[in-house]
């Protein structure tokens, strides 16, 4: 197998409250990037929405008045000491936030930073989940449909300098994303090798609109992100926020799982909680070789509904013969 | 929940020795399919190729001397009793078979059949694995891409009437398929609701290529089937032909699955076994109409390179500026 090995941490947060603000998170968070590198790692991943609380399940009729839970600028006075840490440890980090861009664009954003604080690439949300106005019918709203717009960038992949492994190709995708296995694809199809995900994923489903397995939410964040690796041959970082925020369960249970599928670490507390693991970059080139060689196994001309339509369309009826 | 509810069973095979004929394998699947109507079954799966051994393990330069492993015709004379015993039970069934077309094509070919004896449905393998010339280097033989082209017929959808629960959206994979995201999303995209899928999958990998997770094989195996149901909201039916056949291995280990991911019924011998579970068709309604409902949540203009591009592509590089 190849010496490209490269060591990556997932920084699973614990909970962060309504009234708690960026610097309690941040402090946190530093802690936790100190920690990630003492155990060796070249680059930490944070959960989605890392800042704050998870806002969108806040209404507010006038979008003004959530500005406050968006990111102007990266980096800004708050957020400096994350790129000062990074420069300081050498570790490059990917860190989730709700931007607001110069033009009152909002989106659920994630940036990959080297660790010389230069920002590498940045991915914006695309799969939103939940709603845009406000639902009596559920127990908890889940606003993202309101407060972000689906990203416009695609998903990326760029091919970047990462610890002793040398340039390693990365992407990145952002919670419900990782239920997409479209998402997966276009990564792959670009050679991804290590994809970061964050995510903030309520115990409990909140819709209140009829039978919904709870005891599986885990199982079926596991079982796409497990699916998603193996089927595109690469390292998947998936990184929770945990815990009760805002008197609501987010499940935790942040994952590294390796071009097999397997499970190579995971988080078992809803607190601050480093996980590591030592991923062989060699895998990746052994899937793509071989059972998932894309190129001689493919067959788009078959795949045209993918691309062609949005929603699903009934199919043609048959009927039997008369008797 | 719905009142939709259909009684499926899986009819695994043991192995079929290459000096087997077919009326050995004919005989055993009435047997099963006899099995499976007592049990309330009102379909029954069979496995890919399930007539024969699985006979691409074996080399033949001159491919018309491998004439005699293909149907020339179905029903044929061989095959008839199979027909019959579906009128005879009121069962449907789906068949495995290699197809020789009358103007000498061949697939790698499945149909489903209604319990009055018509054939509602036919599919041609899409993603064959393995290799067309003889491989030195292998342990075993994989020639599928020498005894069949690709399938033609893409991946049709049919609502058919089904038992009790009225008509069924229906639809079809073949083995490696169940391993590419992109034939599940394209039956979602039709509204498919039982997903009939045969493999004859070896134990240990035979490429004798390096590295490869034996020990993983069911396990990537189930991973895939569960996360396309999951994914797609429908029921997976995946059927083995198990056992030592030839003298290689086939790890068996059918099973039915649920639109949440979950296993209902798995086969645990390498013999002849009928597996049945019920399914609540209004399963699949619950997931196509909240978290996987795909006109509200698919960005196709963000999944453009899975029908533009067949193999994959090197990302660009990213290099930090001069420190």
């Amino acid at each position: 197998m190849s010496t490209r090995r490269l060591t990556v941490a997932a920084a699973q947060m614990g909970p962060l409250q309504k009234a708690e603000g960026r610097d309690i998170a941040i402090a946190r968070m530093v802690a936790l990037m100190e920690k990630a590198a003492r155990r060796g790692a070249e680059v930490v991943v944070f959960p989605e929405l890392a800042l704050t609380t998870f806002f969108p399940r806040w209404y507010h009729e006038n979008l003004a008045e959530a500005d406050h839970w968006y990111e102007h600028a990266l980096p800004s006075n708050e957020t400096a000491s994350l790129f000062d840490a990074a420069r300081r440890l050498n570790i490059g980090f990917h860190l989730g936030y709700a931007e607001k861009t110069p033009d009152g664009r909002r989106f659920n954003t994630a940036v990959y930073v080297h660790p010389n604080g230069e920002i590498v690439l940045k991915y914006r949300k695309v799969h939103l989940p939940g709603h845009a106005e406000y639902d009596p019918v559920r127990r908890v709203q889940h606003l993202e449909k309101r407060y972000f717009e689906p990203g416009d960038l695609g998903f990326p992949v760029v091919r970047a300098p990462l610890g002793a492994a040398g340039p390693v190709n990365i992407g990145m995708m952002i919670c419900n994303d990782r239920r997409w296995p479209e998402a997966w694809r276009v990564l792959g199809l670009q050679q991804v090798e290590l994809v970061m995900l964050g995510y903030n994923t309520p115990s409990l489903n909140m819709e209140n609109r009829g039978f919904e397995a709870h005891h599986l939410r885990v199982a079926h964040s596991h079982l796409s992100i497990q699916a998603g690796c193996y089927q595109n041959a690469c390292f998947g970082v998936g990184v929770a926020k945990a815990g009760t925020e805002d008197g609501h369960e987010l499940f935790g249970h942040s994952i590294i799982v390796n071009p097999q599928g397997e499970i190579m670490a995971q988080a078992t507390s809803w607190d601050d909680e480093v996980i590591v693991a030592e991923c062989d970059l060699g895998m990746c080139e052994l899937g793509r070789n071989t059972i998932f060689n894309f190129a001689r196994h493919r067959r788009p001309e078959h795949y045209t509904r993918i691309t062609a339509q949005v929603g699903s369309e009934a199919p043609p009826a048959w009927t039997p013969r008369e008797g």
